[in-house]
């Protein structure tokens, strides 16, 4: 698929979640150095650094797509030949798709670690790498058990409650509101996330912030699986993480709404859970403490050559 | 109305609502007391503990039932007439109907006075004593807004919106899981009561303990509003409010619940909100903080008659 | 001296303090009824009526002001001669003189009980039953040593130093920004208090509340001395303490700030303690927890007679 | 039995166990006045004046004792006859024996009522009143397990887990070291007081106030089993509740001790929990929150005679 | 400037604040090498060891001195020539110095990022570097309004209103007791750094510390701007950094200090405020929280060679 | 001595304590290779491996074994030659038995720099590195004292009390249920530690979690003294630690236990502290926060080579 094709699709979400997003840039960085004519050094890095700025302009806010476009060009400034720079583009394209795609199995291995025999974990949303550690768990053997929320507006917790059944693993379906009642029977909250914050916050669905409030009330670890390239290392330079905003429709239908002149409905999307209530998050890496989040990221991003803005 | 057809309605629910049931509870002991011939003071008292313990089986957990059911009886027992008997069961049954007629104003005007101008008040559920308070905080002229929840699963937030939009009050309307989120904006939280226990803690719709716990973490204060016979004096002898759980159909419609053998819906009606966070409970008596429930139970409950079960 | 005079000397601050406003209050209250001519009780209770509208005219917002009225005037209406009405006048006035003359010397003895040998106490502004209490325990044959801010911006706590300084008790003065740092060396903290509420917070010299936060992070103890006319009983009916803001040039001198027209000066006097950072409040008729707040009004204020505003 | 034999064997503490003071100081009271001879009521008064400072210097920093003393005395020297004086030691001490008496029973039922089927209850030490209500709570059938501590040095645990063997209660029995790793296996605390303070704060075996804090940080109940007569009123005017420290022999044999010139044993016997730790004291009158110490004070000890020293 | 002059001038403070001193020794040290003639590196070395001791000995308990003095000396023992030597020298000082002078303005880009338009900031003293950040958002074109403090002894908070007052920014005044009060109106917290040690604790001015407190409290965000050299690799090694005391007199004149004697005026210069109630510690290299300040310390300040006292 | 009588050595406990573990292993592999005979790279890795398995398979638990283990055979499987990676394992033992027997002294002097003249210190069990620190610091002059706690059931505490005596420190001996009575009169809580995890918290003697709850609540400092080869790196793959169990018998006799079939001993050995209850983990490499601790393994234990499991 050409470089322009695949910004097409990311900015027309044909190509959606962080991880696609992420590797599909990535290949098509990859792939579109192979396009390109030797022309000599100045010119292959002048068009890598148009071809970034096309991917990157199609979701201003991701976090996952910066992320993968500087591992890929990491460091090609500063090679000596032409061949160099192309030989870095492929292996970092390469290894970058590897390791994210590595990653979910590594992170539900480390989460299968974490549940012990008997426990009851609760989830919200309908995270891949949070369901993944917990089926992971079942195979080995464990006899546990999940409190699955609805997660209003979208319903996610339907799809993870299905999943959940296939697996034949018992679960309790609760409304949003009964989180801190059910908090008592859960021994382990296990969420994804969508991005990590250099001061280890972590954005995610709508109400994880308040699930994790309510689980550091009751003294429950909260584990948030996240792969690396969910780590936003903009905002060590001080940058906030945007939180999109979806139409009001999906609250309140619009034949009810227009009747409701003085009434305002707002529909974030994610929410920002702080440090303080996250034990863990699980990454491909490791599983490290929000304050480790810096260091993931130094080790993790190659960031020192990232632009501040 | 007779004393069997009320129990009848009070068991069928055709009489509802934690004051209605009160009110009609007690007039109907009035109402039988004038319909039963004089035939000396034991037979009367008799008569009236069989028509209590009917009244009292018709909803075993409520709460408002056996407050007015006491506080009309209170202290019959010791009247050294029929007569003086009569006329106690008559006077208190009277005057706890108009107390209670009363209380939903004067406690909106406790609450009005506990908004400032430009505040903005978070409500869930669809609390007639908390909108009353809003809605006479605008009357006087303050301009205020609201933060209104959905109320899953049966959306009573709909009904508050409309209520509020009818009042041309400036009205923001979010899912539950948002709470957290938009506690910041914030500078009030005030919520309704089922119950309140002897320690102060509240019991109310599902939800309010995860808001209070929101308001608490952000410093927002959080008032409750509450008749008396909202308190639960059973709880002083150890007793626990019974937490209703209604059809899982209401969160999962049964076609789907059915392809789904391992979930289990749970759907508590109520969840306890512990006194500490909360601020002040209002009551038709004043509002007092949440230590005072002991007290306010003995200044309006009359429970020293109460049986210890 | 007549009625109108006392009322003119609250109003222009000749009489100040909330104990001697509350004590001239009561006395021009029962001097007042001597000089009023038997007409009859109705006329004798519209004249006081008057008269208490008069008092409290001159200082809406004062707490001592309305509770020494209410106690003098309790019941009469209730008389059922003019005799009985001057009588409870008289009866109530005298023995509300007495009782907060007294006040000072009680709560000076319940803090000295409180301190004991080789104690550091912490104390703010210039209570002079916070300083009381302080000379009695050093009378006691206690050694003990006193920390005392500057209180900005009217110095207050230089008056405290002197005084502390004339008994010869060892004194750490410093600035209002050392009171955390300094706080590691204090055992007890002992402020006074302007008003109480039903929930039992503290409304006192501004800094107050600065100082029991820190003294609640170093789980030290803060007794607040109040005599039981602090307590606000309108509080109970939702009503707010007015805060008083006194002149800009006290903390910024005029001719600097005329050069600077961006700067606001704030100068609020007074701050809330929040309940829970307070341990006890020393009233003369005990320690009570901040909790018996609504018990104490309920005890020693009769402000069931109060009109609710 | 004489007065001065009950004084002597309360000081010699033949005569032990708060309850047993209070109950044969009573019953010494009313003894003694029937072995006075009419003479008048300012004879009777001084007598039994005699009589109470007799008893009251037993035991000076017990706190059950002059709780006994002064509610069998209260009221009587405001008698207007020798017979009426008479009548109401008679009555008072009856009464106050009774009520006594019948506390633990009524504790246990409130105790029991906590205790839900399949709980696992926390104990420390050996109190009567919390045994009572778990042994309570098993013959209503429930199926509820107990973890118990050793109580260095006495291991009063082992009293305890030999009364729960007997009833054929499962028990885990731990070294006091455990309490905060067992805690997440608990659901309930309950726990004896030796004296409460006016503000909630609870007086009872060292160790108790770090078993609360850990049932806190776990969010895990604590009840406290005291009969009324364990208030101490005295605390409202600012006294201390003294803390019994034991011979350090208990700790460390002495001729281990002799060979170490440098280490001091120290060996207090009770410990002081905070009223913020505690969630209900369960009394014979009825399961309050610390908060309303003040209240069961003023109900059931009649402490506004009390001397104030 | 020769190297003695320099010593001389930091120690009689005509060189002063924590970048001047920090700048000015490194570029001592750069300009003495330059004065050595070519004796062999062994020479060469001794010399600067000596230079290193001269300035180290001005000020024994400042922070950015011995991070400037390391950082220029780093790694030149291992160096295997004089030239290589006297290269790092120079390369490692002037680098010092570009990235040190360059730190104010980075520092003051990541702040005004996290200043969104519409805030109010508040700060305390006179920091540079938060001054910096606050007029670069205001530049930036938001709307922000800020709160500042008196900052008793000094009234350094009158050098703050008028630089904010010069750039028509609106700014609050209030004295150091009204921090409390007025937090509820300030949206961030930004305050500078003289010292930050090992476990992310900074060491500032007086009062910085019970700012932060009641930030925490109520849950408003704490940025700390400290350049890198503020960090104290020292504490690593378990040493205290000294908090200096300045004369009695500044806080209260002497004429009546002298007629006072048992009173001590205390005048501490800073305090520590605790790492967990700081969110992020704005320096150069980036906003991280403060448990990253061993990693700060290992990247930037080459401590590895640090003797340990 | 060979490897396989260090290995059964290990197993029956004759070589016992954490770093004599590490130290016996390392030097059991560095003498293992000298016996090997060459016989080229792979055979002499394959050779290792054996050795390093029967090593690890002695102490399944231990989390000092794996570390030396692989500290030693660190990077030797990319040796190019045998004789590099011969060279390699021999240094690598040499550095970490060196590094590792002078980490009790680095240690001590971080740690006694922590103390500070007139403090008073807490300690619980008998930790090696806790006491040098104490002891250190009396020889440097400072005037300190400690409280020591009993810990039952071995009690530990007399051996640290003797040592304390013998160095003629002022020390208080007492019952560990009295720790949070005493907790008031410490400056400072030192203890030992068995492990570290990747989120830093402390697995250490039972008992040591409530003392740093206890320190947490009062605001006093906690040291936890743990060389590095304590970090666990295994937990950052999501391993737990496991705790130990010891008989009941030691803490219940067993004749004793036979009469009381209903109850169960429960004797785990250690506990887990979680690292918002410590300050400052204190390693021969620096005193850091609990949240460097992943940076801490990354620096000291080479663990990127370990074996996931």
């Amino acid at each position: 698929m050409s470089l322009a094709k695949t910004a097409e699709q990311i900015k027309t979400m044909e190509i959606r979640g962080a991880g696609k997003i992420a590797r599909e840039a990535a290949a098509a960085l990859r792939d579109h150095a192979d396009t390109l004519p030797k022309a000599g050094l100045a010119a292959f890095l002048s068009e890598m650094d148009a071809a970034a700025e096309l991917l990157l302009a199609t979701r201003p806010t991701a976090v996952s797509l910066p992320n993968a476009v500087h591992l890929v060009l990491n460091g090609i400034s500063a090679a000596e030949t032409e061949e160099e720079a192309r030989r870095l583009v492929k292996t970092q394209a390469d290894r970058f798709i590897q390791s994210s795609t590595d990653a979910l199995q590594r992170i539900a291995e480390i989460c299968a670690a974490r549940i012990k025999d008997g426990m009851t974990v609760m989830t919200h949303c309908n995270s891949k790498a949070a369901l993944a550690g917990i089926l992971l768990a079942t195979e080995q053997g464990k006899n546990i058990s999940v409190i699955a929320t609805e997660v209003r507006p979208w319903n996610q917790g339907l799809l993870t409650i299905k999943t959940l059944n296939d697996h034949e693993i018992p679960t309790t379906y609760i409304v949003d509101s009964a989180v801190r009642t059910f908090m008592k029977e859960a021994d382990l909250v296990i969420v994804g996330a969508d991005a990590v914050t250099v001061s280890g916050a972590v954005v995610n669905k709508i109400g994880t912030s308040q699930i994790a409030l309510a689980a550091h009330e009751a003294r429950k670890n909260v584990l948030v699986a996240a792969e690396t390239y969910k780590f936003a290392p903009q905002t060590l330079y001080g940058q906030h993480i945007e939180i999109e905003e979806r139409p009001a429709s999906e609250v309140l239908a619009d034949d009810i709404a227009e009747t409701l002149p003085f009434v305002t409905v707002r529909n974030p999307v994610f929410d920002v859970t702080p440090a303080r209530y996250i034990d863990l998050i699980v990454t491909e890496a490791g599983a490290v403490p929000p304050a480790a989040a810096y260091t993931i990221m130094k080790e993790h991003l190659a960031f020192d050559d990232l632009e501040r803005s």
